[in-house]
């Protein structure tokens, strides 16, 4: 059974290994794949958004553990989601939301079993003593209902949709990648019936004029506007960053016109 | 059998996908798994550091390679080290020590024996040479013998206790995390008996009052002093960098003050 | 089967992680490493160098996916290149050809047999949708025939070699590691017969007498030249960054004077 780990932690720190080491003591033959550890500090929608566009990529019944987690050691609960597909498994705080659109949660488990944590259970890094060793438990064969209570909810957080009004639609820049493409709000259906060669696409004083097929069609020392591998309208530049060339961040506005 | 890499190889290059290729290549069973390659280039005691925080969260008789070797291809030993818990394979510069600081080791041997080597061997990337191929055979039950000599003894580095005086203890900063989180030399146990709500930890001309006991419990824009995941005292700032926002850096002197 | 993946996609998005789920959905058994993520984004010349060093360290019949894809969606073909020792996988852009400068290619394969991409295929990124489900399919016994037909000719890009007159050696900078290492296109046999001991290395103002053996041989805060694991003339400095020390970039002269 494969275990995904999606965290906050980057590549500097041993948090990560950590967390193999201790899913290897527990299940020698746990197969562990690194989503990401990139997301920056803290960001839960940044974490959500790569979850949900990761996880389809993954085989079923795939278990999926998450570590951003500002509120550790609070009263937010440490949870196990079940949906048709997937496990998830991490702090109930959002992050999980996104991944968890298109598919009901069959059981949602409060991980309060304190025989599934290392003991002593820190404050500051329940990554490493609930969620890895719950994970690593679940793919030996353990019931979701071995780690806690069945409960009713969990926190949603929602996709900002792009607005759309008689002649724009307007969203945000919601990723950055480490190509410094712009990846925004705006999904491919938004965009269905609109002129491809006549939009415009908008980001503070710059205008593109028309939607590219690929980066490679795009002209050198060119900024281009272009669905992306995820479905989403993306703002590039060929062949170099197209934040650095805008200074653009994350929320900022974008929007399409189509007169 | 695990093998761990702890490198300061950092990860842009292809030096640890190598070390990994020539491991596959001996032992095509062997799990390898990253504990980190972000330790600062050349530092020994980070290193140390992080090998000592990691290796219990480990299976018994992992097999832990270190490659932080400023004197590869000098004088120094590359040696074996196992010990009642683990092996240890590395240069003989301290960076094993602090991990062994409470398992006395039961054999030191000196990795000499060029059978174990890829020839030609380089003077310049033991990583790759030495201790991948060794750690591979090791794996597939090769004796420690079989790889050179028993030699007597092994550099050691000391961990800089913190120093106590009548109302005051004094360490200093140790280990710098990805988050900007300052863990500082002084442990859990340094601590005991103090009055928890009332101490002051100070850093310069930042003046921390009381311990926090989460991340979470501390309020918005403030700096907090917690009993980290390693049982250290270490310095945060909620939902933000300490390190950004004090400047500080390892070495940096830490008091706590109970008065 | 061993599948080793190279790309430019750097290590803070979920792109590496898809690719490997999408490997895991194919093949649950295949094995994967990661040479390097780390390429600087679309520098061909760069992942190519990064190839040919690292494949003689994997063991044979390992499966080399290298995704640095300026091209992808254009009319560069996918292909699947077989070699008396591995197989490469990737875009036809000449990121393969110096690792295969001194093995014949036996079979080359357009990847044009859409029942081994994902579907639907996007424009923009093959290293998901067609480099790692063929990869996957490899791994588990497909013929290279079944993924499309044989093709002449793959795209090659040739080392610049350093040029040789009467008493100078004219090379440049052709990568810089993590450390700040400035490794150049002289070889190791280019330098045969010359004085090592008293040849003047030359980059910009910085003149460096003779070479070293090791890196620990040389003084503290010196620069040295010196011959690295991978068999090319390297500039570093003691136990700091000669990058940052020279400013030096890839592409910058650098001279060897015999008198």
């Amino acid at each position: 059974m494969l275990i995904t780990l999606t965290t906050d932690f980057g590549y500097f720190d041993p948090f990560v290994g950590i967390i193999k080491g201790v899913i290897a003591g527990i299940n020698p033959q746990a197969q562990v794949i690194d989503i990401s550890h990139g997301v920056p500090p803290q960001d839960i929608m940044g974490a959500a958004l790569i979850l949900q566009q990761s996880i389809r990529y993954f085989p079923p019944a795939t278990i999926h553990v998450v570590v951003v987690d500002p509120g550790v050691g609070s009263e937010r609960y440490p949870v196990l989601i079940e949906s048709d597909e997937n496990y998830f498994i991490g702090p109930d705080n959002g992050v999980m939301s996104l991944a968890l659109e298109k598919s009901k949660p069959s059981c949602i488990i409060h991980l309060s079993e304190p025989v599934y944590h290392l003991q002593p259970t820190s404050r500051t890094f329940h990554g490493r003593d609930i969620f890895a060793p719950v994970a690593a438990h679940l793919s030996l064969g353990a019931n979701p209902s071995d780690f806690g209570p069945v409960i009713d909810n969990f926190v949603k957080i929602s996709w900002p949709n792009a607005k759309k009004t008689n002649n724009a639609i307007v969203g945000q820049i919601i990723y950055i990648d480490h190509f410094g493409n712009l990846c925004t709000t705006v999904r491919e259906g938004d965009l269905a019936g609109l002129p491809e060669k006549s939009i415009q696409i908008c980001l503070g004083d710059l205008t593109i004029h028309g939607l590219a097929d690929t980066y490679a069609a795009v002209k050198q020392e060119n900024f281009a506007a272009l669905v992306n591998s995820w479905g989403l309208l993306e703002i590039a530049y060929k062949n170099g960053s197209a934040q650095l060339k805008t200074s653009a961040k994350i929320g900022d506005k974008v929007q399409i016109r189509t007169a």
